[in-house]
């Protein structure tokens, strides 16, 4: 059990690691900190932390283990500054959506004995705040943890049965290779529904349906925060998005010289990686 | 209340009409016509048809009001036979995904005292089959009817009368307005949830949340129906492309050249057409 544990960022993420922390009682007291006191007394009131941590610096000193749940471009300096004031054995970890840039401004920069370990939970939705968080956020999720050559084997497996302890499943992969990873199977979708809602008319809104929904939902998602993680994980999305364009680019092809067989295998084989995937 | 309807290919679409029909009493005898026995025989089971018309002919030459719900690469020459054996008086309409082709391949072509007027109900999902008919789809849903200058009034407000019935609102387009509408609300998204699926690699499927499959969840829909929708729509389909792949371009040029306010401005658009459209 952690004595005590801070979420900094106490959104839908960090509020559901809340919940779920005391439902399976693995902290005895839960911090919150950020930088919206109004967001950190909702939480406090829907029972993802116990206290708000009014003071930042103090909260991460008192702490055994700080989860940074803040937009990716501010991770990083979180961490260092967490880093400077942290107690020896304290372990930091985050939430973001990327991995390579916050690991790597990170790398070598704390004091002996804080170690900070990269954790990305593939879990979450389009909207905010600790009002859309939910204990069972993470039960049967993956989560993704980026250690590097450097990091202690036991600072590794602290994270990962902190993940585990909240329901999820883990699996470790080095940060450029989560990246590469993400932005095909997260970053891309975001991209390209963004772009689908944003050349929607506004006189066709009547006309759309469950489809149009569906493929647009993520476009709802804080430009703020996507454009943060975007611009850190810049070189992978471009990319996923020059795969993304070719193969559309086949569909025209196959539209243009009216080729029925390669339209039909084109469907065919979106058709059979989607139904892959399950419901 | 209708005598006898018949409804030709009885699957998610067409076995939803005759539960609708039967819940609200607009007909007097529900015939199913199409190609495979055992699915007219599921659809009857289900109380979707009253009876299995072997005699597809003979079942038209009964009927008062034929609907369509086969793929739309067919329909025209279903609507095209079925008008040569119809009674004067008879009203055939369809609910095909595309308009334009179908209205003018059979405009013209039909007997004195029968009329085809063309429908889209804006309802359905990727699955298929009279298993998933369900006698609520068209509630407060939109069907679009895409008469021509020469298509009767009486026809008109007959089909108009047969939907809202069916609890659909109603609204009247040309065929030619229809079909652009549709290639961006819904042929567009259908052909980018494709090869947004088609570009996943097996390995990644892992590691894929509920935004990869939200955006991509239409792309279980039948290929072979696809095919059909896409050819019929072509022009248009390649239009609505081509705005596509400008907004990604425009994405792509906002990474490449680090433009923050670009980047957050298109994200902005998106996240402003989605949210307009509502849950």
């Amino acid at each position: 059990m952690i004595e005590t544990l801070t979420i900094v960022g106490v959104g839908l993420i960090g509020g559901s690691i809340g919940l779920a922390a005391k439902r399976h009682r693995l902290a005895r007291r839960i911090l919150g900190a950020g930088r919206q006191s109004p967001t950190l007394e909702r939480a406090r009131t829907l029972g993802a932390i116990d206290e708000v941590a009014t003071d930042y610096l103090a909260a991460v000193q008192a702490s055994d283990v700080v989860v940074f749940c803040t937009p990716v471009d501010r991770i990083a300096e979180q961490v260092l500054a967490a880093g400077a004031v942290g107690r020896p054995g304290t372990l930091l970890t985050d939430a973001g959506s990327t991995k390579a840039a916050i690991v790597e401004a990170v790398e070598g920069r704390l004091p002996a004995g804080v170690t900070f370990v990269g954790s990305h939970p593939l879990a979450g939705s389009e909207k905010r705040g600790p009002e859309h968080a939910r204990a069972d956020l993470f039960d049967g999720r993956l989560v993704i943890i980026t250690p590097t050559a450097t990091t202690p084997t036991a600072a590794v497996e602290r994270t990962q049965a902190f993940w585990e302890a909240l329901g999820a499943r883990v699996r470790l992969m080095s940060p450029a290779e989560h990246d590469a990873a993400l932005a095909v199977t997260s970053h891309l979708p975001h991209l390209v529904a963004s772009a689908l809602a944003g050349v929607l008319p506004d006189s066709l809104s009547e006309l759309t349906a469950t489809g149009f929904r569906d493929t647009t939902r993520v476009a709802s998602g804080d430009p703020e925060l996507w454009t943060g993680i975007f611009e850190q994980n810049r070189r992978a999305v471009l990319d996923s998005l020059t795969l993304l364009t070719e193969r559309l680019g086949a569909f025209r092809q196959a539209l243009d010289s009216r080729n029925h067989e390669a339209l039909h295998d084109l469907l065919a084989q979106g058709k059979r990686a989607r139904d892959a995937l399950g419901s």
